[in-house]
């Protein structure tokens, strides 16, 4: 549980909130940031693991949480770079 | 507007809150309800109109407002129906 | 190799050619086009097995192989009934 | 017709063959050039003018025609270029 605390504190500007991880990411349109979120569903679908994504015009907002185990997972800090290593 | 509120009421299922259209859809599964957002996209970014877009897993949020009054137009019954016919 | 040809036949119109499958799909306009290969596009994804896709205006031609053995493999005939299924 | 010779020869790295622009482009992997044709076809929906577009795993071709006058048109080199400013 330490290792997972070290690890989110390791990502870049993702929030810990009580269950869940979560950033927000701007774009120059909706083009932009609707051509993003495909790219996270790709990654998402092939990983079996999928976050929660709302788009607002030019803003993404994402949410990572395992329910499982009601909380955050090791799954979810992959997810988390890998969704920032596709920008 | 008498004719807003009519028209509104003629739409399928979707909730009239304060300042905005809400509907959500729930599919098979997250490909499915994926692909149904990128339809949505299409339509949208062709209307120049932009839905607030939730995804879920296999749930889809969509709400509808026009930023520029602050409210309900047209447009959103517009990209409503669309939204609608597009299933 | 039998029970390959078998399961072939069994596929909804693909086409086999040489060294490869073959179907295409046609559609209302361009948005259902596209939508589809969305869908096939996340099911690859998943599978790590990519056909080739060309769309044009609101026709979708699939081709499937397995460059490995630079043939038809079981995998093809897997992603074939997926994408069938998935319209 | 000279002045769309001239601006054909100014768009970058694209081929004028016959009566069409073409032009591939390589990506790192699937995902980078699904999310890419994911751009093109929210662009192209809005100009309600569509590319032929193929995807080979990370290799993407894109063919641009005017099929009213069977050639290439203004409408082409505008696509083309969008497509460019979109990378």
């Amino acid at each position: 549980m330490e290792d997972l605390d070290k690890e989110i504190k390791n990502l870049r500007d993702w929030r810990k909130l009580d269950k869940k991880l979560e950033k927000n990411f701007k774009f120059k349109d909706f083009v932009d940031a609707f051509s993003f979120i495909t790219k996270i569903a790709l990654i998402a679908e092939k990983m079996n693991h999928h976050p929660d994504i709302k788009i607002t015009y030019n803003i993404v907002e994402i949410e990572l949480t395992t329910h499982d185990i009601n909380g955050i997972s090791s799954k979810d800090i992959t997810l988390a770079r890998k969704i920032d290593e596709s920008l």
